[in-house]
């Protein structure tokens, strides 16, 4: 064997190992930006501060990797809410596409409303009308259909506004925020007002959030045997309401951990920040504030979708992290590929 | 640099490094046993056929590392369930610790018959009177607190008949078997009727399992603000049973995905197994049979703990792996530390 190593090419491999070891000390000198579409600012030096302390193994703010846990909303924190959360934009289309099966909404509120395209008269009817559109669509089958109707309809749904696909429209700053906290030990939870199984169904490919790391509002399942083989029925009946007071219950119930980082956008995201910040160890409170109503939109303490009011003042009395979309972000969203 | 490397050196590096190839190949050719506290036989065998089949990159068989959740009973199947499920025995020694803020007690079943020691009145008040015990015990103060509570209890109080710590009463081979299948990729859960908080308290340290891989039946917490300190607390309201159909339905619930390994030991895991044997890909499915009176305990189809009957026919008809205590397992329990 020694006999084929020739001088010349052993001397060229050392020389090649010592060239890697330059560049290797090169990109040790200057490491790329981990987030690079968010402006130097407040915001982006607040998550690099945090992320630093919690890591650093001989710090006073060292936490364990089992511990670094981060709890994430999804609408309006990790893709647009607005004009109406995607989910309510889903059950409408069902109301559409099923209506059919169902001769009795032709004079039934607010099917009626939704299938004359009176979209007014539909949020006339507020929380009420939207409780009973989503209990409608949201249950009767199992949960592997429900599944694949989501699927299919996120494959194929435009945003009124973009025109490109829901999945498109989340936001490329939280996409790099979420990769950089996994690549520093953290395990990301999404917890959201949201279904638990509409997000399930696209979770994982758009964030690299795994369905049980997935928290959200979810309807009673009954376990039924059909032609001998199980399914999972959903039924018409609300178990658990992932909202508000309902986050910190939620993270307590699936996580069974107390988060060292969250980040929402909204009064339901008020009581998980709070839970957050009194944490034992040095933990991150954000909020995103949306400002930039060119890009994408600007509402905070009047929206009926996304409301911001009493969260951020709380924000602004105890120096919370608030994210200004318009002055914090140089990217929006992320480019759209010709192919979709 | 180069004339640092003499002849004899770079000689004696090249043997070093084909001595330890040596060894590496030696290590192959005779891998550890990672199952050693269990017998040679069937069920042995059909764990590591079953892991060796999915986790062969090119075979028929394999599964992404990613879907490979595995589901595991606790009582009965991880640690010890007679005479008394060790909950329930928690939940009698507090009635015991807490009684003097309850004079009502002395006059009010069952607390009564657990303070005047007539364990049989107490036992032939059924579920009614259990259900009772546990709601009083376990509600009414913080998650914190509560979670102080288990492992100051756990630190301390022995087995009624080994003597030792609740959490040394856990079966040596399931250890085993845990540590095998994350070994190879796997995420283990408890998927467990007792309760999530109970649980959580000690699998992490006892079984390598973190808090958000244990799912549990659970009680309704209610977010509240005390001093300006934002607490959890446990209301006497029951959220979810994760028992029989309920184990189907919390797996959906917390984790979102089916899993391809279970492993129950009573008919509350039956509708857990046949939910995984429904899978798409070659799956798992395995039940602790106690048939071991001397190490541990003999029981099954009349036993009120742990009541094997159903669970078991189905397992034999449809070739389920049935785990025979006494004959399959070399050794029961780990040694105890002297220390402990």
């Amino acid at each position: 064997m020694l006999n084929r190593f020739s001088r010349p090419t052993f001397l060229a491999a050392l020389l090649a190992l010592a060239l890697t070891g330059l560049v290797q000390l090169q990109a040790m000198a200057a490491p790329a930006d981990p987030l690079p579409s968010w402006n130097d600012g407040h915001a982006k030096q607040s998550i690099l501060d945090f992320v630093a302390a919690v890591t650093k193994e001989d710090g006073p703010d060292y936490v364990k990797p089992a511990e670094r846990i981060a709890t994430i909303d999804n609408d309006g924190t990790l893709w647009v809410e607005q004009p109406v959360y995607t989910q309510f934009a889903f059950a409408i289309d069902r109301v559409k596409a099923t209506a059919n099966q169902h001769p009795e909404w032709k004079t039934q509120e607010p099917f009626k409303s939704i299938l004359s395209g009176d979209m007014k008269a539909v949020a006339a009817m507020g929380e009420k009308g939207m409780v009973e559109i989503v209990a409608a669509t949201h249950s009767g089958m199992s949960t592997a259909d429900f599944n694949k109707e989501v699927k299919e309809w996120l494959a194929v749904a435009k945003h009124p506004r973009f025109k490109v696909l829901y999945t498109d429209r989340v936001y490329q700053p939280m996409i790099e925020l979420l990769d950089y906290l996994r690549a520093n030990g953290f395990k990301t939870f999404i917890v959201s007002g949201g279904g638990v199984e509409f997000m399930r169904a696209f979770a994982d490919k758009t964030y690299g959030i795994p369905p049980e790391q997935v928290i959200g509002s979810s309807g009673v399942t009954q376990y039924q045997m059909w032609d001998a083989s199980p399914v999972l029925i959903k039924m018409p009946k609300v178990l658990f309401v992932d909202d508000g007071p309902g986050k910190p219950e939620g993270i307590d119930h699936f996580i069974g951990r107390r988060p060292i980082f969250a980040f929402g956008n909204s009064d339901g995201d008020k009581e998980m920040l709070e839970w957050t910040a009194a944490c034992e160890h040095l933990c991150f409170m954000g909020l995103v504030h949306h400002t930039d109503a060119v890009r994408e939109y600007a509402y905070d303490r009047n929206s009926s979708v996304g409301k911001l009011d009493k969260a951020l003042d709380e924000a602004t009395a105890k120096g919370w992290t608030v994210v200004d979309m318009k002055n914090d972000w140089k990217t929006i969203f992320p480019s759209v590929k010709a192919a979709q």
